[in-house]
C-alpha cells in the first residue's frame, strides 16, 4: 500500500509551535508536550506524528511550522528533513497565520516547479501582478496561475504535532479519501471524531444529516465547548463530532479561501512568495509574520467559508489537551490511579494520576481526583476537576 | 559565663544513630535527618546541637555515638571532633546499650587518667577483679575505684541529635543546673518540659507536687503516649511534664544505676572496658554490640530507678519527631500553609506543609492539611493525620 499511496502531490503540515502550557511542569517552554516521550515510547508525540505520515506522504513533503526556538529540537528528532522544510514563526499568531505561511510556501515551490523561477522574481503584488524580475517574464499574474498544471497539484494535510492516534492505519485511511475528495472538489475537508462521552473539553462540529458523498457530510455548524448539559445533547444527536483540527484541502482551494476569506492574513504573504525556499525567507517571514493579525483557522476560515465538509471517523483520537485528557486514556489501577513514567505507592487513593521523572518513587496518601506532577523542578498538585486553570497558576510564576 | 562553665567534668554524649524514617522521603538512610539543614540555616541538626554545648562543654569532652555509616559524615560536620570522639555502633540496639557504650567510654577515659594505664590492662572480670595487665596492678578492683578521685569526676548530659532547641541560653542554664544538682546528689536527672499543648505525640513525666530542692522535682511516674482525653487531664493538672530525653547523671551514678538495673547490658561493656580508647577498641564493641538487648533507656533505667528528678523547663524544644511537629513550629502564610526550603504557590489551600529541594517550585491547589515532601527523586504526599504511617510506607518500598 505504502507505494501506491505515497502521491508526490500530497503534503503534510504539522503544527508544532505550542508552549503546552497545560501539561505545566511536565511540558515547558523549553521542550514543550510536542517534544516529549509522553508515553515512554522511545518516540516523542512530533515524531509519533511524522511516522504516522510516512507511508501516505513523501517526507520532502513534509513541513513543520515552529517556533524558531525549536529549530535544533526538531532537526534532531527528525533527522531525515532537511532545514528547510522546519518553517519558522518569528512570533506567536496563533493557526491561521501558520497555515497561511506553510500554504503560501508550498504554493511557492509548486509555482516555482511549474513555471520555472530566477532569483529576480520576488512575488506578487496587491493586485496579483509579478513583482521582481525581468520585465518580460515566464510568470503569469497570481489570477492567471494554471492551477490544472501537474505541480500545481497538492493536497494538504495540516495536523498538530502533539495529538494521540491510535489506530493509525485507519487514520491514513481517512485521510486517503479526503485527499481523493478534495483533489476532485473545491473542499475544505475536516476530520470530525465521533464521541464516546459527553466531552466538555472539546468543540464540536455539527454535520448535516444527509451525506454529499459517501461518508462525507456537509458541515452546519462549528460550535465552541459546550457545557455537560450541551455536552450530552450533541452526544445524544447523532449529528455532532468533536472537531479534531486535521484538515484536508487542495493548495488551490485554501489559497482561494485565504484570499476572500483572510485577505489581511494573505497579502503579506503573497508579496514576498517566491523568496520562499531561498536564502531570503527568513528575514521575509521575520518582516511581516508578527504584523498578522492573532487569529484561529477555526475562526478565521472554517466558520465563514460555505465548502466545508466532515468525514466523521474513529480511530483512537485525542488532542492530549490536558491531564485530564491523558488520565482518561491511561491504564488505571483498581482503584482508578494512573502512574506514568515512574513508580508509585497508593494508600487510600482514588482517581489520582502521578507522572514523575523515570526512575522516581512516590508515595501518595489521601488524596482522591488528583492531577500530581513532578518534573525538573517543578511540583504540580491539582484537582483534576480545576486544571484549567494550570495556565493561570503557571503566569503567576516568574520562573516556569 | 562561658570559660567558668566550661568544666574540664563535664561531659556530652550526643545519640546520632537515628535513620529518621518517619522524615521520608527528607531523611533516607544514607543522610538522616540529624545531617539535614532543616531550618535552612546552613547547619544541620547534629551541627546546631553540638554548637549548642560548646559553651558548657570542652569540645574535646564530646562524644558522638552513630551507626559506623554516618562516621565520616559526623566528621565533615564536625572538623574539631576526633575520630575517637565518635563511637560506632556495629548494631542498632535502641538506646539503652547505646548510653551503656559511651558511658563505658568515658568511665575508662577516667579510670586511665586516675589510676595510669598499660596496654596489658583490658578491663574487669564479671566479678570486678582486673582483668589482664601485670599481677600487681596499680589499677583497683571495680568496686573498690575511688569515685571521689577529681579525674572521675564526670557530669554527663546525654541528648538526642536531631531535636529543635530555640532558646540555647535558657537550655544551657537548665544544664548547668542540673549538673550541679548530679554532681552533689546521686541523682539521675531528666528534662521536663512544660507543656502547652495536649500533645498525644510524646511520653510524659509525673513529678511529685513538692520539689526536692528549688526547681528539682522527684518523679513519679512515665507514661506513655497518652490519647487526646489523657493528654488533656495531664495538660491540666501541671504536674505532666513532655519527657524530652534529655538526661542529665554523674559517672558514678549512671554507672551504678546500669550494673543494678541492666546488668544484661553493664557487664558486656565492662569485660573490655581498659580496650577504650584505644586500637583494640572497634573490634571489642563490634563483638559485643551486637549481643546486647535491644532495649530502651527509658525502660530499662529511668522507669526503674528511684532516684530520678525532673527539672521542669521551657526552652522551645521539639523533638521535630514528624512532620506534623515540624509544620506546628514552621512559620505559616495566612491560610495556615508552610514552605519549606522552596518556593510554593498555594491555591484553594490550607494547613499544607510543602517541603521542596532549594531552588524547586511547587504549585499546589485544592488540598487541605497535607505533607508533601520531594527530594531526591521521592515525592511523598500524605494527609498530616496519617503522618504516623510514613514509616510503614517506606517498609512496602525496596529503595528508599
Amino acid at each position: 500500500m505504502e507505494n501506491k499511496n505515497k502521491n508526490n502531490n500530497n503534503y503534510c503540515v504539522i503544527m508544532a509551535g505550542g508552549v503546552g502550557s497545560r501539561f505545566w511542569p511536565y511540558s515547558r517552554a523549553d521542550k514543550p508536550k510536542q517534544f516529549l516521550d509522553f508515553f515512554g515510547t522511545g518516540r516523542s508525540l512530533l515524531q509519533m506524528t511524522v511516522d504516522r505520515f510516512r507511508p501516505i506522504v513523501p517526507i520532502e513533503n513534509v513541513f513543520i511550522v515552529t517556533n524558531v526556538a525549536y529549530k535544533d529540537l526538531i532537526l534532531q528528532q527528525i533527522p531525515d528533513l532537511s532545514e528547510k522544510q522546519i518553517l519558522c514563526e518569528p512570533a506567536r499568531r496563533n493557526t491561521a497565520p501558520c497555515i497561511a505561511y506553510a500554504t503560501a510556501h508550498i504554493r511557492a515551490l509548486c509555482i516555482q516547479r511549474a513555471y520555472g523561477y530566477t532569483e529576480e522574481y520576488q512575488g506578487f503584488t496587491k493586485d496579483g501582478k509579478v513583482k521582481g524580475g525581468p520585465s518580460k517574464s515566464s510568470l503569469p499574474n497570481y489570477q492567471d496561475i494554471d492551477w490544472s498544471k501537474p505541480e500545481m497539484q497538492a493536497n494538504i494535510v495540516v495536523a498538530a504535532s502533539d495529538h494521540l492516534i491510535l489506530e493509525e492505519e485507519k487514520f491514513r485511511q481517512v485521510i486517503l479519501k479526503a485527499f481523493d475528495f478534495v483533489s476532485k472538489h473545491k473542499a475544505i475537508a475536516t476530520l470530525g471524531m465521533s464521541p464516546t462521552r459527553p466531552e466538555t473539553g472539546y468543540g464540536y462540529i455539527q454535520r448535516q444529516p444527509e451525506a454529499f458523498v459517501d461518508g462525507i457530510y456537509p458541515v452546519k455548524t462549528f460550535t465552541e465547548k459546550p457545557n455537560l448539559e450541551m455536552a450530552k445533547v450533541f452526544l445524544e444527536s447523532g449529528d455532532f463530532l468533536w472537531n479534531s483540527g486535521i484538515f484536508i484541502w487542495n493548495l488551490q482551494t485554501i489559497s482561494e479561501a485565504f484570499r476572500y476569506l483572510l485577505p489581511e492574513v494573505a497579502d503579506r504573504f503573497r508579496e514576498g512568495e517566491l523568496l520562499m525556499g531561498t536564502d531570503k525567507e527568513e528575514d521575509f517571514i521575520e518582516q511581516i509574520f508578527p504584523k498578522c493579525p492573532n487569529i484561529s483557522i477555526d475562526y478565521g476560515i472554517m466558520e465563514k467559508a460555505d465548502n466545508v465538509f466532515v468525514l466523521p471517523s474513529s480511530f483512537g483520537w485525542s488532542d492530549l489537551g490536558t491531564w485530564g485528557s491523558l488520565y482518561e486514556l491511561s491504564e488505571k489501577d483498581e482503584n482508578g490511579n494512573v502512574s506514568l513514567h515512574s513508580e508509585t505507592h497508593y494508600y487510600d487513593a482514588e482517581g489520582n494520576i502521578v507522572v514523575l521523572e523515570p526512575g522516581k518513587v512516590a508515595i501518595v496518601q489521601g488524596v482522591n481526583d488528583m492531577i500530581i506532577v513532578e518534573e525538573r523542578g517543578a511540583l504540580l498538585v491539582c484537582k483534576k476537576a480545576e486544571e484549567q486553570r494550570i495556565k493561570e497558576f503557571t503566569n503567576n510564576l516568574l520562573n516556569t
